[in-house]
């Protein structure tokens, strides 16, 4: 059996073959220009290397409930032309194979529920920070369907002294989005996350808001697992997570060892939703 | 076929039996006093009004989970004689029957699900204000197992003004029962809810900690729909919620009509638990 993954990025597609234990065997980056262009590569890859069947994990907005009218398609976008794309119908009209559609959030939820941080759990929770969304998982089944949460607006409670207006403009520092997203960092420090020190004091600030999000994901799922990916949270950071996660509960719930509730991506490469999307793909042909 | 419902509260037992259908056949009310007088009841009651299978919604804090090894136990309660009394075996033992455990929320929250406000949706959230305690239920399962959540305590903002310090121990001004639960609202005001004229001005600050729990719920699970049950919120106080949650929202998600996604609960007389508790035990006998 051969299982097929498109990673649908905004910048980049990245296409790859697993086997049915989900080991990789090819990998291919396309990028993304116009939509005929990189469906049309993602088609040519895969007729010469078929799949029996494909997941796809898709940039947003993405119309991902299967019984939608305009299921498997992009929804308005500001990418230039990719705005209505009918990924799915394209992609099945040329290929002829079984395909499952969702976001690249909850590709990487699955990935990480069926062979990263997930084995032997029953539940997941899994944040990619950067943009705080998040996807969650209880005995295979996606929590809200198969349309996607948007915890990443849930409210924050500012830090005392922590002034800063927030970037989100729809709920400024009232979301985890406007004060401590990617754009958040780059916005409180000039840089994006990634180009920071481990040192600077931002991390302090933004660990604390990751913990709020964490906190209230812990109350509202009680999940086996915290799953935190993305390129801003490293292990530096954990230790200031959990700590901050004790604070905030304050020997209110009795929690779990949180050195095992709460984690980094358990797939390396960021390769969480490359699994995640055969792992999806092969529930259709089992 | 018979079903039994053991509604299990700290200043009363509500027993009641139901046919299939879930119509109420029979119901007795017995004083909580000590632990094997009061459970006597129970089983005196059920042998003269024999069941197939009895569901039993408990006040807590209850083991719920049935794999643990304290599981159908009523935990440590200030509750005097009750910390420890093993609930479920004492009833299936004398009873002989297929019995089912769960928390009072968790039984109202099934009951709403099956045939209150639940009906022709796939998943729902329930809140109790007064408590703030929810439970949330998709594809006829309950979210974080059956184990259960701890919405109350998920962060809320202060309104700007609002001075209040919260009457959570644990996390005073910071999360929803600190600020708009029963006591919360007690503490504000000198007297409970129920007594209250219901254009008293703390109506309006405690609805819109109920739109912050309402939105963010609605965020975390993307339910069909939220029931508001207990005996804090009325049709006075629903169209104010719905309107701060549109405002919370400040149209960043596409909601739905507020008016189906936000509910008082659809079966009267405070017999949601009833109905969730036999719901719970038919699932056993079929």
């Amino acid at each position: 059996m051969r299982l097929g993954s498109i990673e649908a990025g905004g910048t980049k597609f990245i296409l790859a073959i697993t086997d049915e234990h989900y080991r990789i065997l090819k990998r291919q980056r396309v990028a993304t220009t116009k939509p005929n262009e990189t469906l049309e590569a993602c088609v040519s890859f895969f007729k010469k290397n078929p799949v029996d069947a494909l997941g796809i994990g898709s940039f947003g907005p993405a119309d991902i409930k299967v019984d939608s009218p305009t299921y498997g398609q992009i929804l308005n976008t500001p990418k230039a032309g990719w705005s209505h794309t009918d990924v799915v119908q394209m992609l099945r009209a040329a290929l002829k194979i079984p395909i499952t559609f969702t976001t690249d959030v909850n590709a990487s939820a699955y990935g990480e529920y069926m062979i990263g941080q997930g084995q032997a759990v029953r539940s997941l929770v899994y944040f990619t920070i950067g943009t705080g969304i998040g996807g969650v998982i209880q005995d295979n089944h996606f929590i809200g369907g198969m349309s996607h949460l948007e915890m990443g607006h849930t409210m924050v409670i500012p830090i005392s002294g922590d002034n800063f207006k927030g970037v989100c403009p729809y709920h400024q520092n009232r979301c985890f989005e406007g004060m401590a997203s990617g754009p958040a960092i780059e916005a409180r420090t000039g840089k994006p996350g990634e180009q920071l020190k481990r040192t600077n004091e931002v991390f302090k600030l933004i660990s604390y808001y990751i913990a709020q999000l964490v906190f209230d994901a812990y109350l509202n799922f009680m999940p086996e697992r915290i799953v935190i990916g993305g390129s801003v949270v490293s292990e530096t950071e954990l230790p200031v997570i959990r700590r901050d996660v004790e604070q905030l509960n304050n020997n209110y719930v009795e929690l779990p060892n949180l050195d095992h509730l709460i984690v980094l991506t358990g797939i390396a490469n960021n390769g969480s939703a490359t699994i995640g999307n055969v792992a999806l793909a092969k529930n259709l042909i089992f």
